[in-house]
């Protein structure tokens, strides 16, 4: 027989110690910060029935990047591609039961079948974070602010990336009152702007003029240019200014710069992908010019959860994704070097098997993470072991060292070595802990 | 258009917050044991090339089991139905770089196209702890003493469970120079046994005396019949009893009993479904009155990591169950009660929003988890929330509040109130934290 591949599936990754522990720091700020603000986690299945995603999530990721299949029981079922759908499934099922505004957050993997690239895989995670029953932009502000204060945790200062804002009633009026777009019409623009930072400006103005027709185009083209140019809320045209969402996203700006955020700027351009959205959209935007991108967005969802058959309920939330977050503390050099959260490794001398074993038994009551030799290899093997994986710590234990009750324990990374009672070891280990955690110390707190 | 169900996909589960935090206290658990054992987290992907299963997982998980279908880039691919191939492939993909032994851990979602039934569902998640590259029983006894000493971090004593034990080899002696099968009728044997307890003795015996064939079937029956007396480890046939294999048991049962696990015991009649395993096999079986059944095993698997093209390894490894600990842990009284991980609940009187939304972001700062009622809801349905989410405390700010800088803290379990400064407060609260804190707190740790 020929030997199988070593590789993983395409556009998934294998995520050894050392990735995860880059993987367990992220999840670990998100889940948090999400805590801190009152959101409780939940879990929803892999698998979601087709339908889900049909009604509303968008005819490209349900058409070309579903991982969709028909099960043994011959259901048409798909790997979830995203969150909302799901959650907003979960909340219909007990909308009487729930207390509200229901907060939750969850960190789970995704999967869509699109071309890999930098910072994009077929298997990616995400948080996700949804209030659910708040109306008005004070719950729109939270998200937000909950999103900002993520990214304060992960070392982020507000001038390295910009909050954008928009909303889907301001867009519709730029549609229909401003630009005169028919119901055909406006959607096909809404895609178009949704592509504008990922085509030429040559592109984008043929496909405009494809949309608005021969007749309209030239008035039409010219509006654009003017909305483009106007750039601040304030320098909106009047068909668009007089709409009452305009001052919702006033007032949000006003609660967003008295919960501290400094960094959040209107733009008419951001539309974000999804068809269920119904008022305010963001996007936070990397500005690192090697990172120049989205990071993650989010916004206001009215409509879903009334979808499966229960009474509406409004819904906003955001998703940052794993990758992304890598990438920007990578750019900025905020992502921290991580040890093993092994702590000690204890290298056994001679036939102390027995007794290290007991001592590491020891160790392990008192909390610290131990590993124990079993091999009875030469000790500098041993040494070698704990150091190519990162272990702060070796124990050497020997039958002298078991009968006087000292040890020597060495530190990996400075190569000292000390003479120590079984307490005072532990004082040791459990200061440097104390010393070196991250935010990933906290995650179930 | 109709709506949509709210129900979950079949043999699924939805977590909400209160069946997430029961699934968290184990989680965390796991973790933490297993990082006291000086194993580290590592996660592998969803999908995997069809082929990694056929080669050895075993006939009825492949062909009637697995989720499997095509991708759109014509690849078969199976959602994981296990993760022991996975983790095979990665170290081999990785086999001259690594350190060995590699202690490694990771808790992660499966399927499985099965009848769902109590403890059994279609998507279910793991705990799977695995040692690569260290021969012998001593790896043996360290996964299962980790195992024993992870049912004591839950509150198991015990008697509430038996670990049994038994090896391939001693199988294949059983089978071979015992029973005088031939390599066609072994592993109709091995299968049959391994299906011993679910079919009735009448059944077990009709299919026995067809694998025997007539010829071989009275003394055969009569073999296993004096075997199945036997029991003892001691008490073996001469013909299994002299395989090198039984010594090896031997010295595995006196390891267990130096490490103080009191509950492992022979069982010849022990099998294991996997095709993978080569030595030590063992299982955690339940000794409840209610719950008489198996949680969870492992074994010793030295085949697996070759067929990746990569030179052989030795592993062994066990994969606990969610499902299986949950029922364990509700069976012997042994699962906690759990709070929202939210622990204070701002309920604001009047006007007093913006200065509320100031005091609930010092309260995050001091590290507390906060949520803040941004409803201008009547009080009372403010508390009742706060009661429903089954948050700890409810904390009532005002402008008369937010003046005199002190608040009243009231206790939604006893009912009792205080009204303490914003120091005292955030005190009172992390008391209580400390106080109530399960291992689920130390996930990270």
């Amino acid at each position: 027989m020929s030997s199988l591949s070593s590789a993983p599936y395409k556009g998934t990754r294998d995520y050894y110690p050392a990735d995860k522990r880059r993987q367990n720091y992220i999840f670990g700020v998100w889940a948090r910060m999400a805590k801190r603000f009152g959101y409780e986690e939940y879990g929803a299945p892999l698998l979601e029935p087709l339908e889900v995603y049909t009604a509303k999530s968008g005819q490209e990721l349900v058409g070309e990047q579903t991982y969709r299949f028909t099960d043994r029981g011959d259901r048409d079922v798909v790997i979830r591609p995203e969150m909302t759908p799901s959650i907003s499934r979960m909340v219909a099922a007990k909308r009487q039961e729930l207390a509200y505004p229901a907060r939750w957050f969850s960190i789970a993997n995704f999967m869509r079948y699109e071309r890999p690239q930098r910072g994009r895989e077929r298997e990616f995670w995400q948080l996700n974070v949804d209030m659910f029953g708040a109306d008005g932009v004070q719950a729109d502000a939270e998200i937000i602010s909950l999103g900002f204060e993520t990214m304060k945790a992960f070392g982020a200062k507000p001038d390295m990336y910009v909050i954008k804002l928009n909303s889907r009633k301001v867009i519709d009026a730029m549609m229909h009152d401003y630009l005169g777009l028919d119901p055909i019409q406006a959607p096909l623009m809404v895609k178009l702007f949704d592509r504008k930072n990922k085509i030429s400006n040559e592109a984008f103005r043929d496909q405009a003029i494809e949309i608005f027709g021969t007749e309209q185009a030239k008035e039409g083209l010219s509006k654009i240019a003017q909305l483009l140019l106007a750039k601040e809320i304030e320098n909106l045209p009047k068909e668009i200014a007089e709409n009452p969402a305009v001052e919702e996203l006033h007032q949000l700006f006003s609660i967003l710069k008295g919960r501290g955020v400094t960094n959040a700027t209107f733009d008419i351009t951001l539309m974000r992908g999804f068809d269920y959205y119904t008022g305010t959209v963001f996007e936070f935007f990397d500005t690192h010019p090697d990172n120049n991108r989205a990071m993650f967005g989010g916004g206001r969802y009215d409509g879903l959860v009334g979808l499966f058959g229960a009474e509406p309920l409004s819904a906003v939330g955001m998703a940052p994704g794993l990758s992304m977050t890598e990438l920007f503390l990578d750019s900025h050099g905020l992502m921290p070097e991580f040890t093993s959260t092994t702590e000690v490794y204890v290298a056994v001398l001679g036939d102390a098997l027995p007794g290290a074993s007991t001592l590491t038994a020891r160790l392990r009551d008192e909390g610290v993470n131990t590993e124990l030799d079993i091999t009875g290899r030469k000790i500098d093997r041993q040494i070698k072991t704990a150091v190519k994986k990162q272990i702060p710590y070796v124990l050497f234990v020997g039958e002298e060292e078991l009968k006087n009750e000292t040890y020597n324990l060495k530190d990996t990374h400075t190569g000292d070595e000390e003479t120590l009672s079984f307490e005072r070891l532990v004082t040791r280990v459990k200061d440097r802990r104390h010393k070196h955690s991250t935010d990933v110390d906290e995650l179930f707190e």
